[in-house]
């Protein structure tokens, strides 16, 4: 817990929620198939571990994006998938998992992962007067919940051409029209094509 | 019905389904929001049309892909929404309504538009048989069931940035894993993201 999140802390006063006015900001970098799924029913995304690089140390501006980021706030879910992967992807990065009743944490990470429980707004207001500015959101349930609230700025997502027909989808009912402005789109060599859109 | 149908029924014997092998291509092109849906549930594309061109007579390729093709098959709710549209967006480019029940079209175009029923198999077969070449795939359900029948080669999608919540999805359960090749990406400057992909 120490190292990461007393640097959280320390992060100016400034970018903190100020008077419900959220100031922190929350983007999703996330791969989905060309049906809109992030994984498989089971949670599997062997349909999308295949495309990893192959070799070539391509990583899809994820490292750069990390970078930007202060704290990662996943669902219980995606926290059971990722707590699989060696190496833990997120080095030491401050990472938050929401869910209603505590979550196992490998002894091994708890010096970074967290467990918390509450509403979207809740836990922005207070990662933010914890000083995060830039929180990266991850997992279907979870993505949808921040963007219903309004708690989401930026969306990177790279879609892979296949069509798995069913499985966990991206995104899920809304509560408005939330329209977008498309920033920049790359299409990879292997067919991957990736937009960063703006929540407008 | 005499001018466009004649005209297919001269087209080459060597481009028909020959010894069950279907030699017709069948193309997709659409606009989806973010989500996946190709209308609101009520049918709506309010949230497409703000998007049409904009008087700057762009329209996103749509004219040089219908060039290509020799007729439309589409379900009878896309019918029944493109049948409102002034002028009839697709000429004298034959069109099949596919439904189980006969399908109303107005005596304006009677010349162009026929219903039919069957399976996409049956209908490729037939369409091919009288000389039709390219086959240009229109309405969620109708592309599910040739996705499925393995008659779609080609899909073009223009993503709009919008999330629906809800609404008539372009995609829907799949028997297999429909793997596909990035042909293209195009992001236009008002933010709409287009590829084609190429079943493989």
């Amino acid at each position: 817990m120490f190292c990461c999140w007393s640097m959280i802390s320390c992060l100016p006063e400034a970018d903190r929620i100020w008077e419900g006015s959220v100031i922190v900001k929350g983007s999703v970098f996330i791969a989905a198939s060309l049906d809109g799924f992030i994984a498989r029913e089971n949670g599997d995304i062997d349909w999308l571990t295949r495309f990893e690089g192959g070799g070539t140390g391509e990583d899809y501006g994820f490292k750069a994006f990390l970078d930007t980021v202060d704290v990662l706030v996943m669902g219980r879910h995606t926290f059971e998938k990722v707590v699989m992967f060696h190496p833990w992807p997120y080095g030491i990065k401050p990472v938050v998992v929401l869910g209603t009743s505590s979550v196992q944490v490998p002894e091994t990470l708890s010096h970074v992962v967290t467990w918390k429980s509450g509403n979207p707004t809740d836990i922005v207001r207070e990662l933010s007067e914890q000083g995060a500015k830039h929180l990266y959101i991850d997992g279907g349930k979870t993505i949808q919940g921040f963007l219903n609230a309004g708690l989401i700025q930026r969306m990177t997502i790279t879609r892979i051409p296949v069509l798995l027909g069913r499985g966990i989808p991206l995104f899920g009912p809304t509560n408005r029209d939330v329209t977008l402005r498309c920033m920049d789109t790359r299409q990879y060599t292997n067919g991957l094509v990736q937009s960063t859109y703006e929540v407008i």
